[in-house]
């Protein structure tokens, strides 16, 4: 049980089936243990830790090449199995990330938070914290496959007084070129994944992501949105479990009908640059705006090569670069100055 | 007058010489007013147009391309002129930018200066501010020629009481490949000019310089290094202009022997997709630990454009890469995990 070596969870639950030698080219073996009593951090770790193998057998059937695979310790508490493609046929790179950490939290992540969670005060900290989340990114080769990312992720927080909780999350799609019906099926998915938890939460959630998925400095957005939240508790930990169950479970049927739709769409020089452009953009919301990001910099013994794989393979900067007026590049800049209600 | 249009400058002294419709592709006009009683602010504006100016036309004889010269207006008070080399023939991506800046100062940008000014009270701002100077990057093509980066700039912000100023800026030089006589020769250029003003300051500002430039998320040094100094006020600010202006006048001395003797190297693919790794961690730093590029962002009317000259023109991020142990690319990691010391 290398994997969460001086884990609580190694001891008290008895669960975790990974041996110490488990090799990279392998199979993420499945956790089968589930019982109505399990904890839910140890059933969402199940949850994420199947999701995680579900999405890595589909991609590299699409893609044709492997995924590798990396188990990581963290020294303070925890670890991860992270999985990546890189150079594959359909993906420049694909990262699918799960990780299980807990520990302290020191004062600066809790400060982090406290604009977050009003119950948390960084002076009395450090407080022991259990986090465990499933991030995807994908980049596409194809300038018209557009590029993804997910994350749900669970927390955790024992305060002396009280166990603070909390789910957040999202999916948001990351176009070069504008395809409405690419972006309507993925809205149209994630919507139907709502709908059957809380019709409130797919246009509140819509406008998390446009209003999260932000560069300032730009005054654009990412891409064009999906679903995003933070903090959710709003209520019993079993029903919004099973939210995030069913938004997870979303992913595939959200994102493979795009690539198979547009993996093997001819593109021009002049479209792979653009896309290069973009990817440029794609860094900077991630390295200046991110939180996530923000805070996994700051999480003593964080895996860089985790956080960082949501980075794509190349990016590019060019000086004053602007499309053409009413070409195709053009129409996605005026979709991320002006998001629209895609359902 | 239309650079500074609304300037304080333009009506007060009278020394600004620009033409509203000064074209993109001739000289940038000298400034050429100047006695014992011009203002300091003023004086300085006219050194960092100059060395601009010299520094372009040189750069513009090594590669053969021209620079691209796009004036620029800032609605909250000020402009500037930026200078940009893009695809050259030897340099990917070099800009030498000159902003001169002033307004009103609003509370986020002073809380950023609180902790290196403390005669700043933040809840007591906005206060009016006047700032300047002069930025350049280089990124060559050829993985053998060092990135380099420069800034020297000036401050006075009127706190209603006193006006308050400084200096700040350094050069530093980031290579792919570490050549010894390379590092050598840029630091004792640098060295020669501090020294010619206080012995103190070389090895006080080497080591700010290692210390700043400096990628806690990685534990690497972002480059050789070179000085940095920042709110600099211990001397009268005559005597600080006189090195600040040494130190400016050094640049060309400092880099271009290395440009020459590099510049037509051969180099494999496999250097080159290195160069592009050591460019992703520029962009880290840049984007990630940069004071400069956080404060610009925070400016109200800042141009992202030339805070983001910084960046180059491509880079890339692989999963987990490793150079192979002693070799060239390893030898280089090696340096940036531990700062040497070059003269």
């Amino acid at each position: 049980a290398a994997i969460l070596a001086n884990s609580p969870l190694d001891k008290k639950d008895g669960i975790l089936q990974l041996s110490s030698s488990y090799p990279k080219d392998v199979s993420i073996p499945k956790i089968v243990v589930e019982t109505s009593t399990t904890p839910l951090r140890i059933r969402m770790e199940q949850f994420i830790r199947n999701l995680q193998e579900s999405i890595v057998r589909e991609i590299e059937t699409i893609d044709g090449k492997k995924f590798l695979i990396d188990r990581w310790e963290r020294t303070q508490g925890g670890g991860g199995v992270s999985c990546i493609l890189q150079n594959g046929n359909v993906f420049e790179k694909a990262g699918v990330n799960v990780s299980i950490v807990h520990g302290d939290l020191p004062e600066p992540a809790l400060q982090q938070m406290k604009s977050r969670q009003k119950d948390i005060d960084p002076s009395k900290g450090p407080f022991p914290f259990f986090a465990l989340g499933i991030s995807i990114v994908m980049h596409p080769h194809n300038p018209h496959v557009p590029t993804i990312h997910l994350n749900y992720r669970y927390f955790e927080i024992d305060s002396g007084s009280s166990k603070i909780w909390w789910f957040g999350g999202g999916s948001d799609l990351t176009p070069s070129y504008l395809y409405e019906e690419d972006a309507i099926h993925f809205h149209e998915t994630l919507k139907d994944a709502c709908d059957k938890h809380d019709l409130t939460y797919y246009p509140k959630f819509k406008k998390w992501c446009d209003d999260y998925f932000f560069l300032k400095h730009r005054e654009e957005s990412r891409g064009v949105g999906g679903i995003f939240f933070d903090d959710l508790d709003d209520k019993s930990e079993e029903e919004i479990f099973a939210f995030v169950k069913q938004c997870g479970l979303s992913f595939l049927p959200s994102y493979t009908p795009l690539i198979k739709r547009r993996m093997n769409a001819k593109f021009t020089e002049n479209e792979k640059m653009w896309q290069q452009l973009r990817r440029g953009r794609y860094v900077e919301f991630n390295l200046i705006w991110d939180r996530g990001t923000k805070f996994g910099l700051q999480t003593p013994g964080a895996r860089i090569e985790s956080i960082f794989m949501s980075l794509p393979l190349t990016a590019r900067w060019e000086y004053q670069h602007k499309p053409i007026e009413n070409s195709r590049e053009d129409e996605l800049l005026k979709v991320l100055k002006h998001p629209r209600d895609w359902v």
